[in-house]
């Protein structure tokens, strides 16, 4: 086996031992970068460690940037990697700490490497949680037609609601304009409640309990769906059969069958 | 076919590609125009492009009023549009900004013209949505008596909180009335919480303690509800057998039986 | 039928028309008495209707005097009316007024009055109402066990995190005390967040963080234990069989079975 | 049987009359006692009755002090004991008033005095409610995967939210580093919804709007997991049969076969 291949198996493996401590080393580094590029904005620390986030970001861009050239070394189909979503991702968190190099005033673009967090997703891609993850997302895809037309229906409502909250509050109020007094219905209805825009007169305050208490009572249709659908999903899980042997009621976590081990359907 | 037979087809029609480009131009218009209404609310923004939000204005006036004589003129029963739901909503969207014109001091009357949006759900009756709408409609339809019975006790609920709480807090922090009490206990059960008016005393705080661990609670009463009634559709769905062949277990989708093509009863 | 007889059919019976007409004329007037209590308590109102309030007080005050020396007049069970609760509520509602004619110093009792709000619950015990509510009621009742289970939790995890609160945040921001740290808890744990008190350091700003995911997070606890016990009494209501031809299959609302038209158990 | 025996099944035991007054006892023991160590936080409270404070915390030491060592004395695995969860939570919540009366400087490990709260589990380990527990308890453990993928995503969503609101608002806007916008960020997915940091910009409160409605909507998620767990809990138990004679439909709670009598397999 050469080299390339061997390191492919490490890199884009997660089968064998030295593939898992890459996985995990890796998922370390992402971890330690994200957090340092967080601590980095937080002026007291900034003007305290300053340095040593400049020399942490240094050490981390050079040890992705090889990780990056590797990963196009070894790989058979360079293009579709490079193009690919987590190729992408892999230049664009590099790629801010080089451009700060040359150009000046391009510190706003350092945080584009918190991105690097969507890196986390690929390693995450192992283990019992994928299908778990499946299950969940499954759920969810089924019932988006349903979860569209409720969002639809409460953006409709809150623009008529802050439009209506405009009129009667006013701009003296604090309910300056319309995508303002929208802004307030949003953060009402979804029962935020920041507090920082709030209804003065008692008409206002009367169609603001009426749009608390429909908030309160909406929130139940999305929880509906969802349980509904995992539900559905959950029981499809359980009657579904084994091709080989056509057996049922293998659990919902089975992925084989427990009567002759044949590999269930998906 | 004569030209009102045409302009009919496309106006309240939605299957010939003509009435769905008519469909989807006027579904663009009409987000742009309470867009437009929307923007010309803020202050800076109508400082700046006020005449471009005018102009705009009466193109739309125009094309909406065009559009709108252009559908009681191909319609067989005129009295019938003119006075339904859609037809009121599509005169009230015109009218504000005629008004304006003849009179002086109806701006405000112009927010009317948010109503437009209501018209987006007459050209939303299309696709697959419907069916999904339909079935939560039917579900919420099916828990009104149950919901109406939660609503009234939550009602009668924050009326009793608030008053005592007006007792206990009085008007020297910040309860100054019993409407103004119901509205902070609305707040609180809701969880929403703006914070304006907030329990200073250690009672106080401490019935607030109870009412929000209460409001925490009980909204699992409204999920429950449609939860159970999602599910209940859902069955009723699955178990509809089929008129032509008495075939069962069809999907909840299904429009037409999968033995025999027949139409399903809804 | 002896006058007493009729008005007892027509105070405390439903059935008749006679009695519509007086559950409904008393809801009313309970209704407009109640919002009289709350109104009076706004300064403004009170200040230009102040006498209004006063006269409809004394003419709503005789009204139920009359009405409850009726009750007590027309019922054969005297003492049993009188020390019921309905009977206590609506002597309770009463006394205020008279009271605060002999002494001087009551005005607070006054606000006892907003109990005559409990009335209301007696005249709507009929219609259909009353089903779908002992349905909700029977619900709660069998999840009581586990939501005491639930609630005791949230109690303990409130307590234990306002007093690591008072440690970390101290008294200088906002934690004066511990019993004042455990409200804030509860007012984030419950999603409320006035934003009255609300962490300053890191440090606390991370609890706090960590305290709003758990209540995110385990709201769905309640939620779950009053869906699966609604979805349980529907089952019920379901599989119970007509003790007449011990046919099922039920509708959750079927009064009588479908086959033979007997009453079936509740 | 001799003293130590005796006073094993008072302690430890609940069965007994003796063990049940004992428990009671000491559940009426703890609670005053956190309860005092609660109010003593009260600047108000302490300046007044700070030497009654004082007074009752040292009886309690005293008893509670004399109830370990008792412990100790009648348990036959004294390690195993002083080294349990309880044991050492025990030692714990009496170390802190002996520490601060040797040295000086130590009165905040008082709070740890609030652990004494833990031990009231102990206690609570009786009756009905330990099985609602366990049951709740399973169908948390159940969903523990799924919970964790949700969980996850949440985590990464406010850290990408966080890291974009402090690009858009700003320091100047209060977003004065990252973590404290993914503090903002937790808040408003959560709905708590402090209100301490709150969006100025449009395009800030834009973002912030679609977050609120992403925390409205994606709280449907634990709720779904939660209820189908319990759900798929309650018909397990409702499936399971009995070991002796094969029967099935039990209910949920029962503990004995219905048919023959028999101890039915948890």
């Amino acid at each position: 086996m050469t080299l390339r291949k061997k390191l492919y198996i490490i890199i884009f493996g997660t089968d064998t031992p030295a593939g898992k401590a890459f996985d995990v080393a890796l998922l370390v580094a992402i971890l330690i970068s994200v957090l340092a590029v967080m601590l980095e904005s937080v002026p007291s620390l900034n003007n305290r460690f300053g340095y040593v986030f400049k020399y942490a970001e240094w050490i981390f861009t050079v040890v992705f940037s090889l990780e990056y050239l590797t990963r196009i070394y070894v790989t058979d189909h360079r293009k579709k990697y490079i193009f690919s979503f987590y190729g992408l991702i892999d230049l664009l968190s590099l790629l801010p700490t080089y451009l700060s190099f040359i150009f000046t005033g391009t510190q706003y673009l350092l945080i584009i490497r918190a991105l690097r967090l969507l890196r986390v997703f690929r390693i995450l891609k192992l283990g019992r949680f994928v299908g778990e993850g499946e299950q969940l997302g499954r759920a969810l895809k089924a019932s988006r037609h349903k979860i569209t037309v409720f969002m639809g229906t409460v953006v409709m409502l809150v623009i008529l609601l802050g439009t209506v909250m405009y009129l009667v509050e006013g701009r003296d109020n604090g309910f300056t304009s319309i995508p303002l007094s929208i802004y307030w219905a949003i953060v009402t209805l979804t029962t935020v409640g920041y507090g920082d825009i709030a209804p003065q007169t008692i008409l206002g305050q009367s169609i603001a309990s009426f749009v608390m208490i429909l908030g309160y009572a909406i929130i139940a249709v999305p929880t509906g769906i969802v349980t509904v659908e995992l539900q559905k999903d959950r029981e499809y899980q359980k009657n579904k059969a084994c091709k080989s042997c056509n057996s049922k009621g293998h659990d919902t976590e089975a992925l084989y069958c427990k009567f002759c081990g044949e590999k269930l359907p998906e």
